[in-house]
């Protein structure tokens, strides 16, 4: 195989996937079963047939290329990502590994012809909860690993639930459950690492040893308003004050965990928000993520009891809710001794690394093997129209899983 | 003079004005100009019609209540405050200082007669710059010590400018010069305290030193924004955090310099404000107060330092605009001493105190001998509809301030 066959066609299909959704700034925008993402899940199925695969979109709008193996008895070796979008993202988010399992696909059956266990590469229909306030609606049906009770009643912030937004897609929401698959052995998913870990180390592949578990919160201190003027220092309730004594606390705390434990206040909303005015109630958020779960749930308390202590300190209420946790996913630690093997073979720099973002491999995790391999993103910039990949960089991870599957689904390998 | 005689009066005026500019939500809204504005106004000149006094309107709106002198020679004693209010604003700011003045004004006239010195009362057209970005358009016009260049210009938030908006209500732009008076020796306004200290301590009236003078930023710290799970702590270029950092540095500089000085941020805004995104970028504001100018340059510069030495910290960039800077004005201290024997003989508790709000006095207090008294506001609540002062309260201000203009208009006092 002479990489240099393959390399237009990876970018060539990404590049056609952008061209779905396009927005005015560069990014796209993909919105579960919105008329954009009709179109691409339209030139995914596509692009798969042009591929040489058998194509077959499920229940819920997953759509699948499959190449048939020879061994009945053995699992599916299943690539492949989401193909939506957040509101104009960027090209590669997803769209990458959805192209690149597709060109893998592809040059192994050119190469090699028919496998041993069948090979699949899926474009999941969502994943980023950017339409409605769920996420994983794709790969969660797949894999069942997921209670969606009550989400097809969830609304998007026009006020149309999941349930119209199927039914006028022309899906029966009544079947979501039918798409859940147990025919699934391996899941190796190839993303971009949507932080710059390996573009300042200069590494070219990223070797995921485990999803972080995340806890997110609502925040709310509430203290006393009044005017900037007329209210002594020593006397004042600052719910703005007190919030930013906690980020303060919040991020020596993290950086004095280590490990790689990461904690943001990302969004932060002062009332009234006025130049003259002290104010009176702060709503922040609290994002709190590593890859052990004791850790998490040891750290999540620590900031809970701080929180508190802080704001009686100022004066002030606290409340916090937790809205968001999910669990840590460990990869599979014999694929990713393989995907070394790989790398080393091909001549290429590669590092153990955390994926600090949640993906879709995540939910394979507890149910068959699950890989993944990061190419780097430039900057680390992502959710972005300026979110952008190197083609030799998308080129390389699309070798990688290429290599990887021939072993799983060509060689002796079964589990 | 029975106080009981009058205290229906002073609340009855208040409700009056009260009742014009109503809101839903028990606020008023009178802005510079509209129609509630002109209203208003009205409802002042026949107020103070009624009361015996004499009215005229200059050139920007203001209303004078006149009751003239039988010395030619001596100068004008003048009391009031201002009629307009912010959106949705309390009953008693600026409104109290009009009607205890026409009160004053009608008690000294049924119970002396005509005063020896012309006694004033005006209600001043704008205080609040709650229409237009810009304030004091009444006193400021009166003593001719502000510069107004361009502010005919100015516009309001639908974009209809001070030109307009004065044509529309029936005064002719051009001519707002020809408001300025040079014959007020004294200027007295009555206000309530817009602040806790008077309730807190249980004090009836506050006679004010000075009115505090600030200094406002905008404050822009820029970092880099970044996915808060796959951005290692280390590598963080956090401007939430770098603000955080800034405000709590405020807070307890503040609180050291002691001696009354406020710094208040009150107004943040994040950007792009997404509980999953590192902030890339904040925007605060900055309010520092004092009565020595001196000692906010100082404080000030501290602050501009040690804000550059944090933003340089955690690897941001700050820049810093100062766009108001208001000098303090101190109070005449002959008057004070006055207005603490008026509240002995009339058995008030009192102390002295300085204003951390800017007031229309403030702008008197270069040009002729100027006095404030405060009244307690509950819970230190204004610029709301839950500003309130109790009716006592509002009488013992309105006896203080009578007893002070029949001093200084009926008395042999005269500089």
């Amino acid at each position: 195989m002479k990489a240099s066959d393959y390399r237009l066609q990876t970018t060539q299909l990404l590049a056609g996937f952008a061209s779905v959704g396009q927005e005015q700034d560069g990014g796209v925008t993909r919105l579960l079963y919105d008329a954009a993402w009709q179109k691409a899940q339209q030139a995914v199925a596509s692009t798969m047939r042009e591929a040489g695969l058998s194509v077959s979109i499920d229940t819920v709008g997953n759509v699948f290329g499959r190449l048939e193996g020879t061994d009945e008895a053995a699992s599916t070796v299943m690539t492949g990502s989401h193909i939506d979008t957040v509101r104009s993202g960027g090209h590669y988010d997803g769209a990458l590994g959805v192209a690149a399992g597709i060109a893998a696909l592809a040059r192994l059956k050119k190469t090699y012809g028919q496998p041993r266990r069948t090979l699949e590469v899926a474009a999941f229909c969502e994943e980023e909860g950017s339409r409605f306030p769920l996420a994983y609606w794709g790969s969660g049906n797949v894999t069942g690993s997921k209670d969606f009770t009550g989400s097809l009643d969830a609304k998007d912030p026009e006020g149309v639930s999941l349930r119209a937004a199927m039914l006028a897609a022309g899906y029966d929401p009544e079947e979501h459950g039918l798409s859940k698959r147990t025919d699934i052995g391996v899941f190796a998913e190839l993303h971009i690492e949507q932080g710059e870990v390996l573009e300042r180390e200069g590494t070219q592949i990223g070797i995921v040893d485990a999803i972080f578990g995340q806890r997110r919160y609502f925040v709310e201190i509430e203290g006393r308003s009044g005017h900037a003027g007329t209210t002594p220092m020593t006397i004042r309730a600052d719910a703005l004050a007190a919030g930013a004594e906690m980020i303060g606390w919040l991020r020596q705390a993290a950086i004095a965990a280590g490990d790689g434990l990461v904690a943001t206040v990302g969004k932060l909303d002062v009332q009234p928000n006025l130049a003259n005015v002290i104010p009176g109630k702060v709503r922040l958020s609290l994002d709190i993520r590593h890859r052990n779960e004791t850790v998490i749930a040891a750290f999540c308390k620590l900031t809970l009891d701080s929180f508190s202590t802080i704001a009686e300190r100022y004066g002030t209420s606290i409340t916090m809710e937790c809205w968001l946790a999910e669990q840590p996913s460990p990869m599979n630690e014999v694929l990713q001794a393989e995907i070394s093997r790989v790398c080393d073979a091909l001549g290429y720099s590669h590092r153990r690394m955390s994926s600090g973002a949640g993906h879709d491999a995540g939910l394979f995790a507890a149910s068959c093997r699950t890989a993944m391999i990061f190419v780097p993103s430039r900057a680390g910039i992502s959710h972005s129209p300026l979110e952008y990949t190197p083609p030799e960089d998308m080129e390389r991870g699309t070798q990688v899983l290429t290599a990887l599957l021939y072993a799983l689904a060509y060689g002796e390998d079964e589990r």
